[in-house]
């Protein structure tokens, strides 16, 4: 029996970007293929059948590609959160700490309704500190986010942990050890 | 008879956005209203039922959640056209002028194969700038456009002119006057 296609099939890695000593785990050639596309939006709906969705939230860049398909295929809206100063209304920030320094957050503060279900979608879950803000954001205009969905997981560095420390639900593909 | 649906109508208008004299169309309340959303979709394809695409081709930001739910709908792969050094693997870069200085952009140099049908998509047409160096990118990889699709045109800008002297098919939906 041939192997079961897999999305970690269609991701490749690319040693020493963003800086030396990085494993970037690239989703474009999974994106850039119809059958890993298609495969990668269906598995991430596949937990949530059944359930009521109200809104996706995709972070900013590349969780604005499969948010977008995602509010799509369910006929449900798309917000997005951004680096801060893109948003053009009126927002509400959060700042998280990277690395070095910090970086912050926004989403337009009339972008989700209380007690909105809300799907929290982006390509990885590293550290969780970009998925961490965002979910306060979401939580601070009352929304009520039903799971967090991931395509990779980098566990070493605890963004799962950290997520469910905050009560999320969270949902992933496929998991990728080393930084 | 009531008024029939119109994207535009879920469009809002921010005055001064990014600085003082714009009038920035702010197209995240379209993709948050769930109808809004698939109306923006459905119209954006429909000139194109029929007709073979192999690729959608969204550029950075707000192109990519339109993308991602083209691709999808599609059922083909998606391609982000990003700002410099975004992307991870071998690229090709295209320069063009903004109103102060120059902007990059680029392409991952295996995106897309020679004598592949592409739709370009973005939210919104001004000068043209992104996209006209976005449509070099792909024609540099042997892309064949069949048509680049955007929400809003604004006219006064010249942006429709400049891509169809580049002997592109444009389609939008909607235009404001105005800067």
């Amino acid at each position: 029996m041939p192997k079961k296609p897999d999305v970690k099939d269609y991701i490749r890695t690319i040693v020493d970007f963003p800086h030396e000593g990085i494993m970037f785990r690239d989703v474009t050639t999974l994106f850039e293929d119809p059958r890993g596309f298609r495969m990668a939006i269906d598995q991430m709906l596949h937990p949530y059948a059944g359930e009521q969705i109200d809104k996706v939230v995709g972070l900013e860049a590349r969780g604005f590609i499969l948010g977008g398909a995602i509010a799509h295929q369910l006929s449900v809206g798309f917000v997005p959160i951004r680096k801060k100063g893109k948003l053009p209304g009126t927002t509400i920030s959060e700042e998280y700490k990277l690395e070095y320094g910090e970086a912050i957050v926004e989403i337009h503060d009339d972008a989700i309704k209380p007690g909105e279900k809300v799907l929290v979608v982006d390509d990885l879950l590293a550290t969780g500190g970009t998925a961490g803000a965002g979910i306060k954001l979401i939580q601070r205009l009352g929304g009520d986010i039903i799971s967090c969905a991931f395509i990779v997981d980098l566990p070493e560095l605890g963004g799962r942990k950290l997520l469910e420390a905050q009560g999320m639900d969270v949902h992933v593909l496929c998991e990728f050890e080393g930084l």
